[in-house]
């Protein structure tokens, strides 16, 4: 679940989402909470969570996993540090780890993290909101990969907004 | 009007359009004959003439301007020569050509051409055909710019092969 500019950017170069906030998507439901409701856990490199930790409040309800070979718990304000673990494990070595702790359907966060469970076979379905915007430049959500990845559309739902949320399940390969 | 991958690649690197006819898209009517009745000319790049002059027909009954500093129409099949022109022009200088020669909406295609037609503030609208891929990799449709383009959604239409047509208006800066 990411919202991308039509161009495929998930953030400015700074990490920045303020492009995000002139989009007038009042009372839209783009199924945010739904879909925390329906995951076990989150995945997201440091990145994603800096631009998290610029936000008034924790958005997250469920345990969050940052991939990271350099930050530490310390970086952390303190009212975080039980929610938030650092993992330096590869997307194969934390889906054993989830799947021994009965977690079913985890939600993968930010540009490199999502490039590296795909790379690994590791992405079922993805929901995509796509911002009407151009930026011209920023963090892409997608990167090189070796073969097609063939998608199945589920459902396209366009809002008052103009933003358009796609739904997509991964082709068996 | 242009096909992209959700990664957003319009062809492979070497130009190949084959992830298009892997869709299964058979009967499904994504407008093109419309939309080609409805514009005046059409302006591409000598990338896209490239991968048409590889189909089995010649597609467009518009005149077509081809953008490239190098070819001649020699290279041109003969049948081709008096359908295709080719010119150095710049965005600005040939929607004056065509303003005078009475063209009111054109075509414009291709990766390098859309970009430029972009930035200088030529583009009024857009249709973009979503194809369920990840590429991984090709020739991008939209590059770097310095500002934000900020969009109008008009539509966004699915079908049954997981295409979404997605038609766009560029909001005045």
């Amino acid at each position: 679940m990411m919202a991308m500019s039509l161009d495929g950017y998930v953030a400015r170069k700074n990490h920045s989402l303020d492009w995000l906030n002139k989009q007038p998507t009042q009372n839209e439901d783009h199924g945010f909470f739904d879909f925390m409701d329906s995951v076990d856990a989150l995945v997201m490199g440091s990145g994603s969570l800096k631009t998290v930790l610029g936000f008034c409040e924790w958005p997250y309800v469920k345990p969050v996993v940052v991939l990271s070979r350099s930050m530490t718990k310390q970086e952390l304000p303190e009212h975080l540090r039980d929610k938030v673990e650092f993992s330096r494990a590869s997307p194969q070595e934390l889906w054993e780890v989830f799947s021994e702790a009965g977690y079913k359907r985890i939600y993968v966060d930010g540009g490199a993290v999502i490039r590296s469970f795909l790379n690994a076979g590791l992405v079922q379905d993805m929901k995509i909101t796509m911002v009407p915007i151009l930026l011209g430049g920023g963090i892409r959500i997608f990167g090189e990969t070796a073969c097609d990845v063939d998608l199945e559309l589920v459902s396209a739902a366009p809002f008052p907004s103009g933003m358009v949320d796609l739904v997509y399940k991964l082709k068996a390969s």
